[in-house]
C-alpha cells in the first residue's frame, strides 16, 4: 500500500484519481489536498470537500489566496472575463494562471514530506492542452524528477496514472469507479450552475457524449 | 540586459546576488522578492525591504504564511525550538522547512511570467548542506529544468553563479561588489541581534574569518 495524496481540484479528472487511489490502496491510505489560489471558480473547493466528507478521505483546503495579486495575469484570478469558446483558441491563453502547476505541485510535495505520504496523484491527461505549458508531458516528466529530489532518499513519486487517458477516457473509468459526476465542478465561471460556455464546460459535455455516459450536470444553457 | 528578479532571503548570499545582478544588468533591469512563510527569524524580510529600499529596487514580500500550519515539521516554521550546533549535525535536520525551495521558485517563477522577468537569480553556493535535500546540485538542475519547461518559448532561465563558490568566495565578491553586511541578517533566531550560536550564525562568521574581513555583525555571544 503506498501512501497517496490527491490533488483534487473537484473537477471529472481529479475526482476520477481519488476513487482510482482509494480503489487501489485502500480508504486509510488516501488523503487529498485543494488549493485556494483565489479562482474566481472557488466554488470548486466546496465540491472538492464535500466529496472528501462522503467519502471520509482526509482534505485539507491549503489558502494561497494571497498570492492572487501575485499571479494577477489571468482571467482565472485577475479583474477580467473568462472568454467564451474552445481551449485550442488563443484567447483561451488569458486563462493560464502563471506557473499554477509547478506551485501547487510543490506545496502539495511539502504536505506530503510534513504528513507522510509516500506520493502526489496529479491527474493530468492526454486531453490537457498545449495552451497551457504546465499541463505538457516534458513538464510533468522534469516535475517528476525534481520531486524525486526534492527530499531525503526516494522523495515524493509523482502518479500520473491517467497520463494517456483522454477526458472521455476517465469518465468511463471513473463510472466504473462510482464516481457520483453530481458532485464535481468544472465550469471556470462560479455560479450556481455549470454555464454551459466556457471551455472546460465545453469538455465536459464532450466527454459524456463521446463515451455514451448520461449527463447528469444541470447547465445554464441546455443548447 | 536580461531582466531578473532575485529571490532574495535578506541575508549574505541573496544580497550579494543582488548587487551582482545590479552591477551586470543595470538596476532598472532587476527585482527582488521575498516570502514570509512563517519563519521565526521573520526579522529577515524587514532587512531584505530596506535593502532593496536603499538599492531602488522594485520588492515584493509574497506572503504565504498561512502555510505555517500545512508545513508545520520544521524548527523554522513550527512549535519547538532551532538547535544550536553546525549544520552538518544530524539534529540540524529539524531545521528543514518540508520541500521550501521548490515552493519559493515555483511562485517566484509565477511572478516572473506574471511580471515580464525572464529569469531568477537563485543564490544556491556550493557550502550549501547535504541536510538540505532542495539544496543539492541534482535538485537545482531538476528545478531548472522545470523553469525552462513551465513556460511559452525559453520559459523562466534559473541563473545560479554562486554554484560553484563557498561562503566566504560570496563574502569577498560581495564586498568588492559594495554589499553592506550590516544591512543583512542571517540568525535562524528573531531576536535584536544575531545569536551567534545557531548554525547560520556560526557559518556567517566563519565566512568573514576565511577570507579575511572584518565582520561587521553585532552579535549577543561575541566568544
Amino acid at each position: 500500500m503506498i501512501k497517496t495524496l490527491v490533488v483534487l481540484s473537484g473537477g471529472m479528472d481529479s475526482t476520477a484519481l481519488l476513487h482510482l487511489a482509494i480503489h487501489e490502496e485502500g480508504a486509510r491510505n488516501v488523503g487529498a489536498v485543494s488549493f485556494n489560489y483565489g479562482q474566481k471558480h472557488g466554488v470548486e473547493l466546496v465540491y472538492a470537500s464535500e466529496y472528501c466528507a462522503s467519502m471520509s478521505i482526509p482534505h485539507e483546503v491549503v489558502d494561497i489566496s494571497l498570492l492572487k495579486g501575485t499571479l494577477s495575469n489571468s482571467a482565472l484570478t485577475g479583474d477580467f472575463d473568462v472568454p467564451e469558446g474552445h481551449y485550442e483558441d488563443e484567447n483561451m491563453k488569458v486563462t493560464v494562471v502563471p506557473n499554477r502547476n509547478m506551485i501547487l505541485l510543490a506545496i502539495a510535495a511539502g504536505k506530503a514530506i510534513n504528513d507522510g505520504y509516500e506520493r502526489i496523484g496529479y491527474a493530468a491527461h492526454k486531453g490537457d492542452h498545449a495552451i497551457y505549458p504546465d499541463c505538457r508531458e516534458e513538464f510533468a516528466a522534469a516535475m517528476k524528477e525534481c520531486l524525486r529530489l526534492c527530499h531525503y532518499d526516494d522523495g515524493i513519486e509523482l502518479w500520473r496514472p491517467f497520463i494517456d487517458f483522454r477526458k472521455e477516457d476517465i469518465a468511463s473509468l471513473g463510472t466504473g469507479l462510482g464516481v457520483d459526476w453530481t458532485m464535481t465542478w468544472s465550469c471556470y465561471n462560479g455560479r450556481d450552475l455549470h454555464c454551459g460556455k466556457c471551455a472546460t464546460c465545453g469538455e465536459r459535455k464532450e466527454a459524456f457524449a463521446i463515451s455514451n455516459l448520461v449527463d447528469p450536470t444541470e447547465y445554464e444553457d441546455e443548447d
